[in-house]
């Protein structure tokens, strides 16, 4: 992928305590896609969409405290707050103006197709309520305000899960209908690529890591608490000496999510073979959980803890994210107001 | 009504050229109620609403001449740009922003009640198209961009026409309910109240006086167009000596509806006994109208030619608004986010 002087776009809504599943899947991707992209001469967006989150989260100082973690947790994690830019969504107003000026140009029926507002449909009619039932406007239209998080940076690129796709397709189609109606480019038309299916790693209990199933591994938690989470992983009772099929067993499935190439090898190695117990398995990952995450651990109990130097880099990444959107703002209002 | 302290606001969409109809209806009202407002001590709020107008006007140089010419046009009437507020809505940035909490806290179901979208809806249903068939995000939507409109000066007080009673109501149901849920006055809770039902001018054909219908007095035409529309006014064919019912004549309700209630009276008089004709009448209404707008079109023509001197008031306007939008964001924000 070609990514020197292209503009490359995460959003990311802080919707929960994180844990090794959101730093095997997000975290540390999208730091490393970041230093990517800087590495190699493009621009590196990231924000925390908190206005986002006020759709499904209305309990202010929970809000606050899980904002406040997952930015200390890229910040932990290595993203670089100087080179990408790196803001809270509600540091930068242009962005609900131009929220207004894309409603305008948004069929009713994209709305009704996006993927939340029918899973949430979906739900009420199961419960025998009204359709609409409890479904705000924030979760409506939210794909609107994500349109103009992507066309306000003349992004490029937008990396996504399949699931945001569509997300994607939408700011595209109204970009290029806008463009369309006023016969030039007002927005740049935005692509996704498709992050690579990185190892997922699965809950202690063999299902998809989450908290509601409470079977997580907490990404920032003491030792002791991460040794319980690990010793807490369900094995069976094959014989130690048997030889296995490491794929099947879900402790190698969560290592090899996590651990470093020549460990997850040596133990892919050790069960094929037969006599490398489970409880030794276990030592061999909580070591390696904490060798990957000790020092960025403390550097992320640092930022929780002073946070106002998190609240300094946050505020001038969005001054700089800013000077990037105010000309792509004028140039909509020039278009729709006929000022230039 | 007590005005002391009180904040008043009316917003005016920009949507097709000014006929007397506009003028009895709305303008002079409007005009007379801010230097009522602005005598009794309160503060008088009145903007255009450009932003609401893109939902319908996407001829863009049509929408800045129409903008143009109703803010000209308050002007001309005599508001004073000076003690009320005047201002353009895309001028005042923090009115988006506010826009988007207010979606988080709107029930879905309440934009589906609005009355203009189920107009829309009943259009698309009586032509066989499905329900959104050609609406847009932003005309569904508008209710919440209203409310943002109002919300943002912590307004006592909407005038109103009847249709417009629900716009009000569903600003005060989302303050209303933000304030509940963090328990503390986020917001004001807007009233309304109903404009009197001012005499209506009817078009010269006696229906709605109305572009579409081809039936208007142009407001700030020159007296060779006014002449002959006033001409143009139609009339029965009743002996001129017969005593008639004024209130059953077209030339009488569009006079009653604009001339001075000396001349009504005496046209009144003159057609009840009997004698006065329809030709005489019409010379009285054309210099009624010529005596009413005569200034005012001057000044109207000197606005539209010198716009740079109205874009200035407006902007300086829009700076006044904002020091008063600005504190009510911060508190909103203060709220959702927990800052305060």
């Amino acid at each position: 992928m070609e990514l020197n002087n292209k503009t490359i776009l995460t959003g990311v809504k802080p919707t929960g305590t994180l844990h090794f599943g959101n730093y095997a899947g997000a975290l540390k991707p999208a730091v490393e896609l970041g230093h990517q992209v800087n590495r190699e001469g493009g621009r590196h967006i990231m924000f925390v969409a908190d206005y986002h989150a006020i759709n499904a989260i209305k309990d202010a100082p929970l809000l606050k405290q899980l904002t406040r973690e997952i930015a200390c947790a890229y910040l932990a994690c290595g993203l670089d707050p100087k080179t990408s830019y790196f803001y809270k969504q509600s540091d930068v107003p242009e962005l609900f103006e131009l929220t207004t000026i894309l409603m305008a140009y948004t069929p009713k029926g994209f709305m009704n197709k996006a993927h939340a507002y029918k899973a949430a449909v979906d739900k009420n009619v199961a419960k025998g309520e009204p359709n609409d039932a409890g479904i705000n406007m924030g979760l409506y239209t939210y794909p609107v305000l994500m349109a103009a998080d992507i066309l306000a940076y003349d992004t490029d690129l937008v990396p996504v899960g399949k699931d945001q796709i569509q997300h994607v397709e939408i700011a595209a189609d109204i970009a290029g209908s806008i463009n369309a109606h006023y016969g030039r480019q007002v927005f740049k038309l935005p692509r996704y690529f498709t992050t690579e299916a990185t190892e997922t790693v699965p809950g202690t209990d063999g299902r998809k890591m989450s908290k509601s199933y409470n079977n997580v591994i907490p990404l920032f938690a003491d030792d002791a608490t991460l040794k319980k989470a690990v010793m807490g992983i369900k094995t069976d009772c094959q014989d130690i000496n048997a030889p296995k099929n490491p794929d099947e067993i879900l402790l190698y499935q969560i290592l090899r999510g996590i651990a470093p190439t020549a460990l997850v090898a040596e133990v892919r190695a050790g069960l094929e073979k037969g006599g490398m117990g489970y409880g030794t398995i276990k030592k061999m990952l909580l070591q390696a959980l904490i060798d990957e995450v000790g020092e960025k651990r403390e550097k992320y109990m640092y930022y929780l803890t002073h946070f106002d130097e998190v609240e300094d880099m946050l505020h001038d990444g969005a001054i700089r994210a800013r000077t990037l959107v105010q000309p792509v703002l004028e140039r909509a209002k020039d278009a729709i107001f006929n000022r230039k």
